[in-house]
């Protein structure tokens, strides 16, 4: 067994269920936040409810806020720096995201960025995060995990990075989690989201060998979300299903399924490569390629553990007809299992190898070099 | 599904790996505490090490303690009405348990008691908990899950009760779990330990219908929790399955084995009642009596969860069987599966049963009457 000591930490409260959206407002307030940004999308929040109960609850409890809307999914630093300006300039205490993981991931950003001489600094390592304002969240699509942790990623539009940022002042202090909200969900969305989560998992699970516990947990988890997503094909408004989907998802990256173990993230690292280059393409889309093509080159590098997964998640011995089982997965769920479908063409390959590793080898399971990621974008094709 | 609401809220930062707990005096200091309580057992400390090591960390940060020695099994009220003397008369200003879930629980009843009237009036639910010095622990054997969640249960000898009490002000700040000190352990402690986690996680899976997500996780911990204690009995040096034990014991009452779930808690109860009566009975075997006993008598009352863990955990259709299995396990063990084991006469039942409806009819999945659980015990019998 690789034994990796860890730091379990979660100091996010997180709201889960039906009906309690209304709450958020009691919860600032007893933050002791009395103007906020309330950082939102493309304006679904508003047909299907969610920002008037927000609203009321706001009201209700006395607080002040102003909106920044148009948060696009693969949030962008523009969007970033007019929340960073829009909160210096009307004295905010708190930062509200009403939204998915883009919005959570901006709000996360302005909420630190306020504080640092160029936000897109931290995210170069260049600056530290050393205070951030308090953060609350309303999810209405469970993908990310971004609810219930200290992970953000923005992409510069002008140098066309997309990276990652982590600080433990930017987990949110609370968290609500309304299932009932995501019934009116887009089926790509459900789908996408759903994608993430397992991929969460996979990116630390697949480090593992010997960490029964975390191992047995982290099948748990892909086992329900396959299970739920399935019920959601056949019912979007499966309440049930719905709740199961957004609580999986949010133990895919509040720490739980990463306990134990070390992390891999290349399959992350190369979809955000595809994306910062096709700004189009979704993330969880962009993993639905990505990763089988990934275990497929790879699997042979930790074999006892890729084999289990075939076991016990897909009910087969081989690798190779697990990796199909999944795609045939991700397929009836209607997401892109190849570089084709997102219409990238196969030219497009050596530079986003070469965009993947930029920064260094990604991969813990193994180290990958821009050729390997060549050949792992090569079998996606 | 019970659609039942939940909170996810968990403060505690746990430090786990080998080689971790000269740590502790970094973190304390960092919390700002400068002179502590320590609390500890009847000196197994001593002997494996782990006193020394805590002693050198908070000399080598500046930390000055007094000591409170000689916590039992079912901790009494004397010793932390002790315990609060010490902490008042030494102006102490944080608490740190070295030891296990008795040792815990008494320094969280300092904790908070410090600042009561009357701390036996805040089991009773007549005084309320507003306040509590920052608590710290050093683990030494896995169990109750007391070093990452904010319950505690004290038996108050001269009224011979067993209750329990909560607090989110007592979670510790931080807990250090270093699954090699348990390596020392005598087998008894260790197979008490596995039974008591795998019965935290019951008495919330048997409640559930439908929370797929949260029930797939417990049965993933079941697993775990089995495989490790198996595999202990063959090697208790075995840090792999000490490691997977321990982090399994700590996920099965830290919030997570509990999420989407109600509880039932009706065997918690009335093994209170026998360690209660009968102070020499070890939490860990009174579970392992009490349970497949409740089981048995229960089942029927939610038949798809008990066919799913029949299945799932047991490998087998008849939840019978599975009960069956669960004895032969805990027997392989070295647990008692039965009342007679325990030396407990069959005239004992009915002063068990009046004991464990006290304060009101236990359980969930069956409200038990008096004579429900004299039935419960007849078949433990």
């Amino acid at each position: 067994m690789d034994m990796t000591n860890f730091t379990f930490s979660n100091p996010t409260r997180l709201l889960f269920g039906v009906g309690r959206i209304q709450e958020i407002g009691k919860e600032i307030k007893k933050e002791g936040c009395k103007k906020i940004l309330l950082v939102a999308g493309g304006g679904s929040i508003k047909k299907n409810g969610v920002y008037d109960t927000v609203a009321t609850s706001l009201r209700e409890n006395g607080i002040q806020w102003i909106e920044l809307w148009g948060v696009v999914p693969n949030p962008v630093l523009s969007k970033v720096m007019e929340g960073i300006r829009m909160a210096k300039d009307n004295d905010i205490d708190g930062v509200l995201a009403v939204g998915g993981g883009s919005t959570i991931d901006t709000a996360k950003a302005v909420a630190s960025g306020i504080y640092l001489d160029d936000v897109w600094a931290s995210f170069l390592g260049k600056e530290k995060i050393e205070k951030a304002l308090p953060l609350f969240v309303v999810l209405t699509i469970s993908a990310t995990g971004s609810e219930s942790n200290g992970n953000f990623v923005i992409t510069n539009e002008e140098t066309k990075q997309k990276l990652g940022n982590y600080s433990p002042l930017v987990y949110p202090k609370v968290s609500i989690v309304d299932p009932s909200a995501q019934q009116t969900l887009p089926w790509n969305q459900t789908a996408n989201g759903a994608c993430d989560a397992l991929a969460h998992i996979m990116e630390s699970y697949f480090t593992g060998v010997g960490n029964e516990t975390t191992l047995f947990v982290d099948e748990a988890l892909m086992k329900a979300i396959i299970d739920a997503t399935d019920k959601l094909l056949i019912n979007q408004k499966d309440i049930e299903a719905r709740s199961n989907l957004a609580w999986a998802a949010t133990l895919a990256l509040n720490g739980v399924s990463a306990s134990q173990l070390k992390g891999d993230w290349a399959s992350h690292d190369i979809e955000h490569a595809i994306s910062a280059l096709y700004p189009d393409v979704a993330h969880g889309a962009g993993l639905a390629v990505v990763f089988p093509a990934w275990i497929t080159f790879v699997w042979k590098e930790n074999e006892p553990t890729f084999r289990r997964w075939a076991k016990n998640v897909w009910d087969t011995d081989d690798v190779l007809v697990a990796v199909e089982r999944m795609k045939t997965t991700f397929t009836r769920w209607d997401l892109p299992v190849s570089l084709k479908a997102l219409s990238i063409s196969k030219d497009a390959i050596p530079s986003i190898a070469a965009k993947a590793t930029e920064v260094g080898k990604p991969g813990t399971v193994k180290k990958l070099s821009t050729e390997d990621v060549a050949k792992i974008l090569e079998i996606a094709y």
